[in-house]
């Protein structure tokens, strides 16, 4: 029996479908392909495949116990990892897929200018035709950054950063090792000390029980005032409340969550009317852009003929920790 | 009768004012300064001073033939230009401000990754209390780039494009003389034949009659289908109804104007209601950033001490070319 690769995926072009069977012929494997619409095809075939290519809890939960590696083509896995009951197979391999550092920069860095340069005010103005320019502005340029996180996305943001003229960027990470990206990384244990002094805060963290409400009402508050913060990792990190207190009493200038919980946010939830809270439907890192999708099929490839040869697969993920 | 500089402006801090009171003393000079609601006190002190610093038609209107030089703390001194009449003295020197490539930059930036992320349309799902995330974006990284205009703005442009990976920055200017900042550098003479592939054409050049209507509706159809246009130079650039016309057929896939004729445009103007348009009410380049603030202080007085020793003034403008 051949081994077998079930990838159920919307974004694949025929040339990216041509990479992978390429890359499944080197690795000795048969590739099938189904579109989201076709579940019930893609539960049939998964019974019989080894690897799974896809994001589809319904579909992981549907694979027998002989499924060997379960790659997932978004980066954030803490679904996967919060329910070990979705693997039939408890040694089954999960891998994520770190191709969304470029999208989500470029996300970053708009959000971050639109912020400091009174966008959503400027386009209230706009919107009832009326005419001023008189707000108040700063610049990447000559400022302070303190980023959460120092993986793909975080040093992404923090060369854009840099190629903007930044004038200091500080790394926050689990283990605080050096980044040739940033000018320091610190522990995430010494987090207490490091902000009161982060005027510009992007967090790029990944959802893990530690990271879960890591910035707390306690920690908002120790932000300097008119300070900003950016979230484009999970919306578990914040205490979405005391965001919403600290922006409606003015004390953070402004933020900007692509991420919240829940996503759909609801219709009566409090942060539709948080004052200067720039808000996005988790836009940031979706397969939406062709770059993106060629890396995440190039990362895939990669690690299939890894894992055909016995090599450590590149994007592994412990399940325990979660990322 | 000591050589005497009238000051009229707003956005000065006590620190400026220390810094044009040394380098006016170095120079031989004293500083007279005023804020806007002052007109009539500077009007009555211009009269006898030699240097008028300001950004003011209606005083420079009021200076007599004494006036030697006058230096506009903007950039853009096309009305300057257009009408010699303003000038009592035939002779007076007039020179500009380059101090806004930095906020302008980061401005166009800003507005070009919310075209190419579809910003304005992901925020009228959230104005709706929506919730979509598909549609298709592009992004910087990758992209190819037409800059008209090589100067301050352009090349702070250029190279944060650089900075965010751009594939190709092309440059259009009088001259078509190389810049370090540029891949290439065209003359405006061979515009026709560089439109076809401007893909994202971002526009900063000044107002000279050149320049009026440069983007003319033939030229606006040279550009490929789904191109972007951003124009941060001076309205009068555009045949801005040939312009609303390409949007609304779809020929453009999107532009974002700061700079519009008449501003502020009028209520019932077409542009407002123009499709995938990015509109703002002239906010690039303000003196509302305090870096441009502290960098025009300084080229005005680097330009008083040039002055006062005889040398050429750095941001000498010639009156008849209009920049």
């Amino acid at each position: 029996m051949s081994r077998e690769i079930c990838i159920y995926q919307e974004f694949l072009t025929e040339a990216h479908k041509d990479q992978i069977r390429a890359a499944a012929q080197a690795a000795g494997f048969t590739p099938h392909f189904f579109t989201l619409d076709q579940f019930e095809e893609a539960k049939a075939c998964v019974q019989h495949c080894e690897v799974l290519y896809a994001h589809s809890i319904d579909l992981l939960r549907a694979a027998p116990a002989t499924l060997q590696w379960y790659c997932c083509s978004f980066a954030g896995v803490d679904p996967y990892c919060q329910d070990p009951s979705l693997f039939a197979n408890p040694d089954c391999l999960l891998t994520n897929t770190n191709a969304y550092g470029v999208t989500i920069a470029e996300h970053v860095v708009m959000v971050t200018l639109m912020l400091l340069r009174r966008m959503p005010e400027y386009a209230e103005v706009v919107r009832s035709r009326g005419w001023r320019s008189d707000l108040p502005i700063r610049s990447i340029r000559g400022s302070d950054f303190t980023i959460l996180g120092t993986g793909d996305i975080g040093s992404n943001v923090a060369d854009r950063l840099r190629g903007m003229g930044a004038a200091s960027i500080v790394g926050v990470s689990r283990s605080g090792k050096p980044h040739s990206s940033f000018d320091e990384v610190h522990p995430i244990s010494q987090l207490d000390a490091i902000l009161p002094s982060a005027g510009i805060l992007v967090a790029a963290l990944p959802g893990t029980p530690e990271t879960v409400h890591l910035l707390n009402r306690k920690r908002i508050s120790l932000l300097p005032e008119g300070a900003y913060v950016i979230n484009v990792g999970r919306g578990s990190l914040l205490d979405q409340d005391a965001l919403a207190d600290a922006l409606n009493s003015g004390h953070l200038a402004g933020a900007a969550l692509d991420v919240v919980v829940p996503e759909p946010l609801p219709q009566d939830h409090p942060l539709w009317d948080a004052r200067n809270l720039l808000l996005t439907p988790h836009v940031s890192g979706n397969l939406t852009l062709g770059y993106t999708c060629d890396r995440a099929v190039q990362l895939f490839c990669q690690d299939l003929l890894n894992y055909a040869e016995g090599r450590p697969l590149a994007a592994l993920v412990d399940r325990t920790r979660g990322y």
